[in-house]
C-alpha cells in the first residue's frame, strides 16, 4: 500500500507568490481557512486549518495550543523559516485582530482606510467564521480571494500532475471494482463499500465527494447518490469516484448498462461517447466552457438530444475538487480562458431524459496546445453482461 | 450488511413545528442549505440540498431539471403532500427572490419594512451562497436558524436515539477492528481503511469526518489526523471515529498504548478514566458544559493535570457531527441547559502534555434525570501488547 500523508514542509517559493499577488491586488493579507489553501501552502493537513498570510512578513499558522510544540518541532525538522503559532481555541479570531492591525500599521494604511483581506469563498469555507471575523474587524474588508490565488492554483507543476495521475489511477482500480460487482440484485451501498476499500487500499486518503452509486431513474441525478433500491437488469448505473492523493482529487465516472440497451439508453450512450473526442480535442490554451459547450451542443443535437445539454461540461481541479473554471458554480466561469498545464475535467454533466434515466462518463486532462491529454486512460465500455 | 438510505419521507409534523417556530421568532421564512436541516424535514439526502419552508404555505423543493421527475414520484410514492420543485441550474437563488417577495405580500408584510429569512451558520453552510442570496436579496435580512431549529434539532425521538444506537454500534465494530490491527510498525493509513471497510459492512454510510489515527505526539491534535510515521512501541494512538446511519452521526474515541504505559502515560489514561464518571452522573437535565467542565477540572486537579484541561468536554449530536451546545464552537453555548433525551458526548476534549502525547476516550450519552446513559456501551480497555 502506498501511503501519501506527509508532514509539514512550508511552501515558501508559494508564500513568495501569493505575497506578490496580495501586493498587485492591494490586499493586506490572505486569510486561510480551507484545507486546499493550506495544503497548498504549508504541505500537510489538519482539521482546522488556519493561517494568515500577510503582505510582506512571515505566515503565521493558528493552531490549538496542544498542537503548538508538534507544529513548531515539524517545522523544524524541515528547515522551517519562521512561522508564528497561535495557541488558543475560541480565540483564535481574535488573535488575528491584533495581527491585522500591527499589520495595517507597519504597511502604512492609512488611518481610518478599510484596508482588505481575502477569503476564500467556496463551498468549504464556514460561513459562521466569516461571520465571526466581520463581527471583530470591522474595520476590514473581506473580500474573495480568487483574484490572488487563481492565477497560482489554476496552472499545476509536474509534481502536482504526478499527484493527480496517482489519484486518476487509483480512481481506475476502484471503477474496476465497481464493475467487477454489477449484477442484478447488487447493493448500491455494497459497491461504494468496496470501491472504498479497494482505493484506501491503493493509497486513496478518501474521496473529496461521496461516492456515488446511482441505478435506473436517480442516473438522472445532477451528481448521484447512493441508491436505496437493488440494480435491476436493464437498468442504468452512474458511478463517480473522487479520490485524494495528498489532497489532490481524482474524478472518475462511468455509465453501465445492466444487460443489453435499448434504444434511448443506446442514444445517451452514443452521445456522450461521440461528445468526448471533440471537446477533448479543443481543450487548449484559450479556450473555454462555453466555447466547449458548443461543441456539446452541436454532437446532441446530431444526436436528437440537443433539449437535455446541460451547460458545463468540464471543471478546473486540484487541490480542490472544483477550481476555477467551476461554470456550474460560478457562471461567469464560463468565459474563462484555459491555460496551458490546468487540470480540467471532460464529463461534468449528465445526458439525461427526466423520469427516465441519464449517461456521464468523466476524466480528468492536462490542458496542452495539441488538445487534452488524460492523465490516466480508462476504457469506455459501458455494457455489463447479466451473467 | 444492513443499509439505511431511504427515499423521501417528508416529515409534515416536522415542517409544522418549523412553522410554528417561524411565527414566534416573526420570520418569514427557513431557508435549508444543508444535509442535516434538509434530512431531518425531507427524510432523504441529495448532493445539494436545497429547500425553503415558509411561515406558511407548502415547503419548496429547489431540484435540478433533471432530478424533478425523480422528486415528483418520490413525493407521489410516499402520499407526499404539497411540495414544490423548481428546477434551475444556476439560477435557484433568483427563484428564491421570487418566492420570498410573494410570501412577504401574503403574510402581510409592510412595505419597506426589511422581513427576515432563517438560514443555517454552522460549519457546512456554504459561505458564497450566502453571499449571493444577500446580493440578490438586499430587502431580506438573513439571520441564524438556531432559535428556529435548535428547540426541535436539540431533543431526539426515540426513532433517531435508535439510529444512533445503531451508528454507535457500527462504530465500536469499527474501533474493534482498529484494535485488532495495533502493533509496532502499523500504518495509520491501513487502520483507516481497514476500519472503514469495517464499518461500511456493518451498514455506515460514510463518517462524518476523517477517520483520525493519531500516533505518538500528534495525540496532542486537537481532533487528529492519519499520522504518517508508523506506530512505534510504547507509542500513544488515539482514534476516533464517525460512522454515520441515516444521517445520524456516532462518535467513539478511544486511547491506545502499545505496550506497558510509561508513567506519564498512566497519569494521563488514569486522569481521562476518572473523570468520566462523575461527569455522566452530572448529565441531566439542567446541566451546562460550564458545570460539566468544572468537575472535569476538579478530576484534572486531583492527578495533577488541571493546567492541560481544555475546556468543552461534551457536546451534542445527532444529524450534525456537533450540534447545541457547541462550545468549542460558540463559546454561549456553554451555559446552555441541557433537556431530557437530548444526545451528548463525554470525550471531546483531549488532556495533552504538549510535546509528549494526550488522552482521550468518547462516547454518547442519553440525557436523562438518572444522569448519562450511554447509547452503546464500549469498554475502555488501553494497554495492547506487544506481541
Amino acid at each position: 500500500m502506498a501511503y501519501h500523508e506527509v508532514t509539514m514542509n512550508v511552501r515558501h517559493d508559494r508564500i513568495a507568490r501569493v505575497q506578490a499577488r496580495l501586493r498587485e491586488e492591494g490586499l493586506l493579507a490572505l486569510m486561510v481557512l480551507t484545507h486546499d489553501d493550506y495544503r497548498y501552502l504549508f504541505g500537510e493537513d489538519r482539521f482546522q486549518p488556519r493561517a494568515l498570510i500577510p503582505v510582506e512578513g512571515p505566515p503565521t499558522i493558528i493552531a490549538f495550543t496542544g498542537e503548538e510544540p508538534e507544529v513548531r518541532a515539524a517545522l523544524a525538522a524541515q528547515g522551517g523559516g519562521e512561522v508564528r503559532v497561535f495557541g488558543s481555541v475560541g480565540g483564535q479570531i481574535h488573535d488575528v485582530v491584533g495581527l491585522l492591525r500591527d499589520l495595517a500599521r507597519r504597511v502604512g494604511a492609512p488611518p481610518g482606510s478599510r484596508p482588505k483581506v481575502g477569503v476564500q469563498k467556496w463551498f468549504e469555507t464556514p460561513a459562521f467564521l466569516l461571520d465571526m471575523f466581520a463581527q471583530v474587524n470591522p474595520g476590514i474588508e473581506v473580500v474573495s480571494s480568487d483574484p490572488v490565488m487563481d492565477p497560482l492554483r489554476m496552472v499545476k507543476d509536474a509534481g502536482e500532475l504526478a499527484l493527480m495521475a496517482e489519484a486518476q489511477r487509483i480512481a481506475g482500480l476502484g471503477m474496476d471494482r465497481a464493475r467487477e460487482l454489477l449484477r442484478p440484485g447488487v447493493a448500491a451501498a455494497e459497491i461504494a463499500t468496496e470501491v472504498a476499500y479497494a482505493m484506501g487500499r491503493a493509497g486513496a486518503e478518501g474521496t473529496s465527494t461521496p461516492i456515488f452509486v446511482s441505478f435506473g431513474v436517480e442516473t438522472c441525478m445532477l451528481h448521484g447518490r447512493v441508491s436505496a433500491a437493488p440494480l435491476a437488469p436493464g437498468e442504468l448505473a452512474v458511478i463517480d469516484l473522487t479520490p485524494r492523493v495528498e489532497g489532490y482529487n481524482a474524478n472518475l465516472a462511468r455509465t453501465f448498462v445492466l444487460g443489453a440497451p435499448d434504444a434511448r439508453q443506446r442514444q445517451l450512450l452514443d452521445a456522450y461517447a461521440a461528445l468526448i473526442p471533440p471537446v477533448r480535442d479543443a481543450l487548449r490554451p484559450g479556450a473555454t466552457v462555453a466555447g466547449l459547450d458548443a461543441i456539446v451542443g452541436r454532437v446532441l443535437a446530431e444526436h436528437g438530444l440537443a433539449q437535455h445539454q446541460v451547460k458545463g461540461i468540464g471543471h478546473g481541479l486540484g487541490l480542490r475538487f472544483e477550481e476555477t473554471p467551476a461554470s456550474t458554480i460560478i457562471p461567469p466561469h464560463r468565459h474563462v480562458p484555459l491555460l496551458a498545464d490546468m487540470a480540467m475535467t471532460i464529463g461534468h454533466t449528465v445526458v439525461a431524459v427526466p423520469g427516465f434515466g441519464g449517461v456521464r462518463h468523466e476524466d480528468v486532462y492536462r490542458v496542452t496546445p495539441a488538445g487534452g491529454v488524460p492523465l490516466h486512460p480508462y476504457p469506455i465500455d459501458p455494457v455489463v453482461g447479466l451473467g
